[in-house]
């Protein structure tokens, strides 16, 4: 098979964790003599310092052209500044914006090596295997105006902003999915207060018509927020609305001990997608190999499942990532007592070895 | 010291709450001379049901009339329909509106004797002790247009509008409560997303001059829901737009065990402030004697501190609440193995015993 995936480092641990990404693709193609081609392109801080883009054109147009994009982590202290109107974050934002990627998976499980590492108790996570899929490209995130007013640009406005079909292709899509796993879909919204939520749960309510073999409940966004660390087992798949998305995946981390493990997929209707780990670009650990690469090996395993439709590949790697674990090697960010803490690179050659 | 206090019941769990309330005042008047004057008024589904209005002009008239204000809980799902333009909540946003509550004080602490109760590991909790400061009367929940858009009302619009006085009251509130606390605040936004966001880290970095003894800090909020799980024992006081707000504290209620502890004190410029539990109505449990009725008890002792400046007997009923908890009682929401489980109005008669 032949395929062109996008190669987006970024800026902080991304360039680390991209290189144990392509390492680990380069084992999966030699092994199943795939043809895989690999063109690097600039995102973020690293496009700012660059050319004053965090997403120049060629970066865009090399994403267009690909079949697959695998995205590091963007962002840091050094473009921070809330003065500043060029920021790393508008690239990632645009790039998802443009490629027309509306449904971001974020799936969170417990590992079973890892179930210590979590600040939750053993039986509250050990059965957890949810999935989040947030809205992408809509929402508070792209709603116009977003600007600041008056004369003394006193005032400041985002907008909220959905159509009915960007909230039906997501909540669709989060409806298939639930048919393939455990067939439960919970809604997240805030219908008590918002307009868009209560447009939100009527598609839903009006979509579930059609998978009827799927039991759906709606939740407020401030309930999900305690439930998913209160009876996390009782969720199957989560759809909810970008920003809410963003809060509660991240809040969802815990669960596997660290933001380090988790993988993302963003996709659209054909095959095309990007693939990110949920963490950040962590400044302080940038460069030293440090950084925990299986959020972006697990993201490799999506690209694999998802836009090539490499399943036996894709669960090579997720079994390697299970057996690393078992063996007991682990990176920092999992503050575990026993077992062996290993770099980077050293994380990277454990899975490819195994 | 004579006062005259509201009394709103609201919904579902929230007339046997403020019974317990109120009894638990009426032994403190009793032992202290105090002569506080209890008027009640409608709100939420009961006003709607009464006289159409879930904030009928009574009650907003005895409200503006009084020292201070007990609120239950208002909703359910009596109420709930999307297609609904009447709802319970209208009642509960307007009272806040209209009064100019503008800081919305939640304050979570871990207790001793409930450690075992909460999902998260005692190691992680047990020195636990934050006060969520949230903006109250701003932001999405009022912001305008919200409304539905098109021909076929195929677009949903909210707006989150902020100016800088409303930012710079409540930050300012939080710097102060933080100064007389651990002197560290935790500003909470999206800045890399929202322009809010980055208006309101500018007043924040520009009020921290006045406070030169508080130690401030920047945090995203995805990452603030994660790190209030992770390491919730960082935090001191945590300063929110009232969306974020909605969603952490919620989420922050987890590490006391169960939401049904929490409570709540809404405050203005002066002394007037509202009180409410920051549980919502539990329609499944009420009328049963089941609920909870720590955090509507514990929002007496806010009233007492915030409104009336009783510290003593703030510190009276905070004592008898830990003590009755050290004793073992508890109701059954906190899902304990040990201890006596009781019912609510045995949990008030054991505050007032003690
Ligand atoms: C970097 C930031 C703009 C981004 C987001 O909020 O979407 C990140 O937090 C994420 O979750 O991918
Ligand atoms: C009932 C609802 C409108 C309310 C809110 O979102 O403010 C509640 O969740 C709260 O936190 O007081």
């Amino acid at each position: 098979m032949k395929k062109r995936i996008a190669i987006l480092p970024g800026d902080g641990i991304g360039p680390e964790v991209m290189q144990g990404a392509v390492r680990v693709l380069q084992a999966i193609s030699d092994c199943f003599q795939h043809d895989f081609i690999f063109e690097e392109g600039l995102i973020g801080g690293a496009a700012i310092d660059e050319c004053g883009n965090p997403l120049p054109d060629t970066t865009l147009d090399l994403c267009s052209k690909s079949d697959a994009i695998l995205l590091g982590a963007v962002g840091g202290p050094k473009w921070e500044a809330t003065s500043q109107t060029i920021r790393p974050e508008q690239g990632l934002l645009r790039i998802r914006k443009e490629l027309g990627l509306f449904a971001n998976l974020r799936p969170v499980c417990a590992y079973e090596p890892l179930i210590h590492a979590s600040t939750l108790k053993k039986e509250v996570i050990e059965h957890v295997d949810l999935l989040i899929v947030r809205e992408l490209t809509g929402g508070l995130y792209f709603g116009k105006p977003s600007e600041r007013r008056g004369d003394n640009k006193e005032l400041a406005v985002d907008t909220l902003v959905y159509n009915i079909q960007e909230i039906e292709r997501v909540v669709d899509k989060a409806f298939q999915l639930a048919r393939k796993r455990r067939k439960k879909l919970t809604s997240v919204d805030k219908a008590n207060v918002l307009e868009s939520s209560r447009m939100w749960r009527e598609v839903v309510n009006r979509l579930s018509a059609n998978y009827p073999d799927v039991q759906v409940e709606h939740m407020l966004v401030d309930s999900a927020s305690m439930q998913l660390i209160y009876r996390p087992e009782q969720f199957d798949v989560i759809v909810t609305e970008n920003l809410f998305g963003d809060i509660l995946s991240d809040e969802a981390s815990m669960i596997t001990g660290s933001l380090g493990m988790l993988p993302s997929a963003s996709l659209r209707s054909d095959a095309v997608g990007l693939y990110e780990p949920v963490h950040g670009s962590a400044p302080d650990i940038a460069g030293k190999n440090l950084a925990n690469p299986l959020g972006m090996v697990l993201s490799v395993a999506l690209m694999l499942k998802f836009s090539f439709g490499l399943d036996k590949e894709a669960s090579i790697i997720e079994e390697s990532v299970m057996k690393v674990l078992n063996d007991g090697f682990h990176t920092g960010d999992l503050h575990l007592q026993q077992g062996t803490r290993v770099s980077t690179t050293k994380m990277v050659n454990k899975i490819i070895d195994s």
